[in-house]
């Protein structure tokens, strides 16, 4: 007899991204209360179940839900204000006095309600965060219908947020019991950089986390500055520096992590501390590029961030891959160095890793939550091509998605943006910019 | 009184790209007869002229065609054939292999049109290629509707184009003789590389490019490997063997140029040789990465190419411009380092002037070709923005491309190809591909 479902997403490909499995041709995932119930081929499936509602089709390719691993939702408002400049220019004279005059409630909402438009239309259906105003993050990002990671951020000296590391602390505190067993939040602790933080703020911000169950998320060894600063406070590097201390832990995602060593890497292996690469910022703000050939080959779980839209100045998780797949042949002069099956895996599977969801999403397989891209192959620029994989890693662009599903509830359909009105959005970010942007010039918007 | 024009193109911002204008806000190109007869104000063109279309609009900006300036367009075909693979064995066992089996003028036609087609609805309205059978590709870019300089190759060794040096350039020069003065393709002549050409067969094809008034194309120092070649054969590196043997000059695209010391770029720079570069397929291969920001101080003109998507594995401008700007300022440092402006005039005003087609394409000015596209800024992952330059180059994506012109014929209309159904032409490479793929595995297309 057929049981009933929610959904069956079916693809000329269906890419589940589990280790050693092959691409099913023409397959088909079933889709009940949030959960992925079968996957296989697509006729078995359809001799299985009957759906109420269908997605996919002929010439589509079906991948588990994409993991951006690392960034600043709410700063997608900022793009692009400040551009070519150095980092210290750049953070000291733009972003900060922005954040100090903008941030609120209200900033934050609106902003990351864009931020999940723009990431679900690209086949991101989580995103693992660092920022302060946690609630609106929360209200937005539900309202929106993604999966997010939330990390409240952690600082020693004063901001918008709060006045010193305790009370930062103490609101992370609040915030991480107002979410704790969300289906769709995790609430997350986030002590910003080993420059920002001391290491009794590092050490306070584990507890407080380890006494809620989770996890957390910093900036480590992004700039050679970083690096110094530590050296010089510290005697020690960043990695060796939060190792010491007895920070690093697998509830860790340390972000960028560019300047490290072989003995650094061995550590974050050791300690099964994930890292969310972060290219493209990476290269835009020159900071370096992280060693992560070595990573990989060391043991370490790397995933995909996109770090903010302020320095990236996208939240486009298919050009990070294809950024990563290629800057890291030439860096390691390897052209088999990081293939198109690896870029993928650090975007769905690897992502869930480093963010300890691994449960739960990053792969197509029978128990997990319904995350589900469904890309479009019928494409000019996509035809014709001889491996999927690669398709996906070096020609596939963010709009060539078509249809998302986070948690069983369909949220991008054929291109359209179900959640909120998408015009409605854009006039809201405009309206912000107007008020942001109070310089005019000609050839600035 | 008013002037009847074919079109009138408005958008929010007009980039010119005329080096030291700022955009226009709310302006406006008209065009007739195939040129661009004025760019202004919006209102000050409406009042003036009396167009009998319209393109544009609000959100929208208006920019020059971009310029691929090195490709081979018809390996299109070839798209991720074989990835993830070292250069010789890419070459050797995959590329030359496939080309020595399929090419021919069937193929060449087919394939020039899908290239076409999808550089077109990316942007780019002129591509400088490098490949075999140009009737076949002379034709089919004219169908298409798009501009292109199509060399001639030319090598020592046999391949089903012709038998040998003499041969390759006897056949070039029967197809410069069939395309001379035609009104979108200029035919060129294209001695392969300093590994696959003898100085002798460089400066043969450079007489006959004389012959005609027609321009050269080439690779340079793409890989250590041909360097070491050079210095091994010649005792000298390719740019300085190409020099002492006359034949650097302003009339030759050199693509690629990686391996070039700073002598080297003098050199380049003294001649008014113009390079290629094509970061995505150097980066692919590690090849390795051209030095362009010691290029740009020297005075030597860069164009962006995407060389062929065999090794790209797309035709796409914006993800070159995007990849340059980002990488080229972790190279070197400098987070300055070819800015927005810097990489949007390598793809178009450069482009021109690498091309030795300044006069007539690469900005919008009175008396140029009509070669215009319309981009639509109305897009989530495009909100907000305070830069028009900057949204271009590091958030924009091809599929942001609304409408395009070439020559006056419009050929993308709000996304629609015009000059063939799209899905013929995608179905056409399915059927090249079902032949050429031979082999079919699970995970395959």
């Amino acid at each position: 007899m057929m049981r009933d479902v929610d959904y069956i997403i079916s693809g000329g490909y269906v890419l589940t991204m589990v280790e050693g499995a092959s691409a099913i041709r023409n397959g088909a995932v079933a889709v009940s209360d949030g959960k992925i119930i079968d996957v296989g081929g697509e006729k078995e499936i359809a001799q299985r179940y009957n759906p109420k509602a269908a997605a996919g089709g002929r010439n589509k390719a079906v991948l588990p839900g994409l993991i951006n691993a690392h960034t600043h939702a709410a700063m997608v408002y900022f793009r692009g204000i400040a551009d070519d400049l150095p980092l210290k220019e750049w953070l000291e004279q733009h972003i900060w006095p922005a954040e100090g005059k903008w941030l609120s409630d209200e900033f934050v909402g609106d902003a990351t309600e864009l931020a999940c438009c723009e990431m679900l239309q690209g086949g991101v259906t989580t995103f693992n965060d660092m920022y302060f105003f946690g609630d609106s993050s929360a209200h937005a990002s539900k309202r929106m219908g993604m999966r997010a990671v939330l990390g409240a951020g952690v600082l020693d000296f004063p901001s918008v947020a709060a006045r010193n590391a305790d009370e930062y602390i103490k609101k992370a505190e609040v915030f991480i019991r107002n979410w704790l067993g969300d289906e769709l939040i995790t609430p997350s602790i986030a002590p910003h950089a080993p420059y920002t933080c001391s290491p009794e703020t590092y050490m306070k911000a584990k507890r407080a986390a380890e006494r809620y169950g989770v996890p957390l998320h910093t900036h480590l060894s992004e700039t050679q500055y970083e690096v110094s600063e530590a050296m010089r406070k510290y005697g020690k590097p960043p990695v060796k520096l939060l190792d010491e201390i007895g920070f690093l832990d697998t509830n860790v995602v340390a972000a960028h992590c560019v300047w490290v060593d072989e003995e650094e890497i061995g550590i974050m292996a050791k300690r099964g501390t994930g890292v969310a690469h972060c290219i493209e910022s990476n290269l835009k703000l020159a900071s370096g590029i992280a060693p992560v050939v070595s990573m990989l080959r060391h043991g370490v779980n790397v995933a995909l961030g996109t770090d903010g839209a302020a320095s990236n100045n996208d939240l486009d998780i298919f050009s990070e891959m294809a950024f990563s797949a290629r800057v890291h042949k030439s860096m390691s002069g390897d052209p088999t160095a990081i293939n198109a099956f690896t870029a993928l895996s650090m975007a769905t599977s690897s992502g869930a890793r480093v963010l300890g969801m691994h449960d739960k999403i990053g792969t197509l397989e029978i128990g997990k939550a319904a995350d589900i891209v469904v890309v479009d192959l019928n494409k000019p620029h996509l035809s014709p091509f001889y491996d999927i994989y690669s398709l996906i890693v070096y020609s596939m662009r963010s709009t060539d998605v078509e249809s998302v599903m986070v948690n069983g509830r369909l949220v991008v359909d054929r291109g359209k943006f179900l959640p909120k009105d998408e015009q409605e959005i854009m006039d809201k970010a405009r309206w912000w910019k107007d008020r942001i942007a109070d310089i005019e010039q000609t050839g600035k918007s």
